[in-house]
């Protein structure tokens, strides 16, 4: 608590002495470009990792970076989510979710929670669907493994459920928004982005910008810049987005 | 009510005496191939729009075909479809709206309910993503127009529910469950199926069977079968599913 | 799905074709004469097992025909109530339950659902009434007996239920309303329904058609055309309606 | 969007190769030393402001870091609040408000929100402890000073909210945990805290660190380092904050 007061004033005499423009223009109103959803673990900093400055992302931080269907909780979740969208009009949502989360691993022993802490057992409930694929389609899965695809399929449950979301639905619909699925790696620094081309992970990119020839071209095993092996994200390939087309 | 008493005897002495072998086979248990899930409109019977026999469809009826997504609500919707995949082992399921629909006529003109109808209001509100893309993307129709994309629109939104159902969502993965949204037409008599590649609802197909030739050549105004004109198939083509990929 | 497909072809070629006057008034509105509560049982088509036209019934299916009581649920049960009475004006309302019920069956051993299937579970606890009054009023029946004791009694259990709505409640007070308990035998064709004066389920009858001479003689056994066993039959006269009017 | 994904190669490139034995440690596990509980407003940077390290702070952000009392919402605040006091041993707890805050001026005009954004006007009415002794206690103020206000009471009620959560209350009595009113003022970079025994917000100190003898100094106008006006500051003391005791 110390190091955080001392903290204070350090930033007051350092950063914001030297960006007092921003901030002067920052008290007039906020206009972030992106809503940025991840965990509540203090390993994170969204403007750290993403080297943003004050004023450019809107933050939902929670256990789990988890964003129950519309309607199924009425916690500041789908609150955020609409003032972001309806009132400051942002056009990119992202999910990031992180690697060691102690909530997915919370996620995976569930049942010993319920006692201990009742209220973090309530909250992975809502994270059911995620529980569900993993037991039902990684059953040969253990240890760290596991682990890995629990956080990256839990992500992308994230984002079907924002598609529950009114505001979320309509905009969808107008192709002015758009979701992006994000895994940070503590470990090494490593952001890896949810490619629904490709269905798998890989070192995320952007319209305006192409990728690094590097990471594009294809590595030993067969798959540039991805986090996961060839058999996990062939499992997320053929399991996650690949029967997303409606049979008629 | 009289008719409906003689009706239960012409059935017995009609129809049940000549298809006994299939309700003795049937009061062993049933295996249902699809969930048809549509409103509780008298002028649908699913049973007869498909020619379905007894015990083919697992059904699920309430005013205007709606599925909330998994946990908004505590009604029956959630354990039938839970029961109809977990259970059953059904791999088709079938969200079918139709023209004329009263529940959606009520969503056009939600506030004028909460007073007469409660129940009916609050149910509609689980309705509010359709309400509300439809507010702001098709703010030029009117009329039957305006009821035709409101019903077509809806059972879209509703797949996108049914996908937050944990058991849906894992079996999505695996690929062995098929979502389909059709809107059946009390007029014609004629069922129109969403085409996730071509993002238009047009006459059902399945893989087994190819379409009628003749349905898939464009006819004069260049939509084949289709049901909605060119310019409101165009609307949801460019909105419903176009941007449905992720971003990254 | 092949077969249904071909199916909604079937239907318009042939029952399409050959009623058009019929589904060209439909299209105009609709003026159902019942509301019809059953279970999503495949195995139940109600309006083939009451020879009833498009039209005529306005349906709610979900698992085991159960309505809560009005508030303990926000599901599409209660709006579907609310339009059927209120909206198309409604004065007839049955609830069919079947022999062979999953649901019931899951009723008599609910611990079991908890983990495999929650929401089923959860759903199912909205017929607590009827696994209360089950338990402890026919503890010397089993198998066969116990369920169909089950099943029955829940019917009854759901005709007190609806009486708990509102609109419903209002009706009853003038006499506007009639609500009427039946059962579905799968194995035999055959559609039982609670006579309140007599306290037994009967071959349902109708005030302007007088019940076949033969189903109203004694049998030996002393209870004509009766489902249950008189002893079953007691128990129900005892345990559940000896103070309500049903109209069969 | 283009620019954080070169944000995240810059931040490796840069921040992440410098503190690579920060993060190998950090992929080990996290001790965050406080829980900070702050706005999802964009201006906000929690470390930035506080000058911490990855791993020093476990973060809750919504829409007013509202914190609604226990039992009220079963949203994710109540699951991260749990285990950071029970999984993590956290000791501190911030609730950091914020100047020019979007929620604060919703909450004073709540009634205009319910149409165009229902998520937030629900949410907000989790803040009506505020509204509501805004609107009784300062009816004299208007525009800056009523927002001002606003955002410092809704501080102080989120810490009372907190005090009902049983993993909290229980470590208050133990003199485990600390509970800390924080305001940052977005124009001017200063953070005020809220002191419990003078009944002001003023510059935050620490137990091991005297504060600065001048902020101790009274001014010209006789409230050091204070940010409300003598009279604002007088009706806080009397309003809300008579018998609680706050570490500042």
């Amino acid at each position: 608590m110390e190091k955080l007061v001392r903290g204070l004033r350090h930033f007051q005499t350092d950063y914001f002495s030297k960006h007092q423009d921003l901030f002067q223009q920052l008290s007039l109103g906020q206009h972030p470009r992106v809503l940025f959803i991840t965990c509540s673990d203090s390993r994170i900093d969204p403007n750290l990792i993403t080297d943003a400055d004050p004023g450019e992302l809107f933050v939902i931080r929670n256990a789990g970076n988890i964003i129950p269907p519309y309607g199924a909780t009425n916690g500041g979740e789908g609150a955020a989510i609409e003032y972001a969208v309806q009132a400051l009009g942002i056009k990119d949502i992202i999910v990031c979710g992180h690697s060691h989360c102690g909530a997915m691993k919370g996620l995976l022993k569930l049942d010993k929670l319920e006692e201990e802490m009742p209220l973090v057992y309530e909250w992975l409930k809502e994270a059911e669907a995620t529980r569900r694929l993993v037991k039902e389609n990684y059953s040969n899965l253990t240890g760290e493994d596991l682990l890995s695809i629990t956080i990256a399929e839990n992500v992308l449950t994230q984002i079907e459920n924002l598609r529950t979301y009114p505001v979320i639905h309509s905009k969808l619909r107008q192709g002015k928004l758009h979701l992006s699925a994000w895994v940070y790696h503590i470990e090494n620094g490593k952001v890896f982005a949810y490619d629904a081309v490709r269905h798998e992970y890989v070192a995320p990119s952007s319209p305006l910008e192409p990728l690094d020839p590097e990471e594009l071209l294809p590595n030993s095993i067969g798959h540039p810049a991805s986090w996961l092996s060839p058999e996990q994200a062939h499992r997320i390939y053929r399991g996650s987005y690949h029967h997303q087309t409606l049979k008629s």
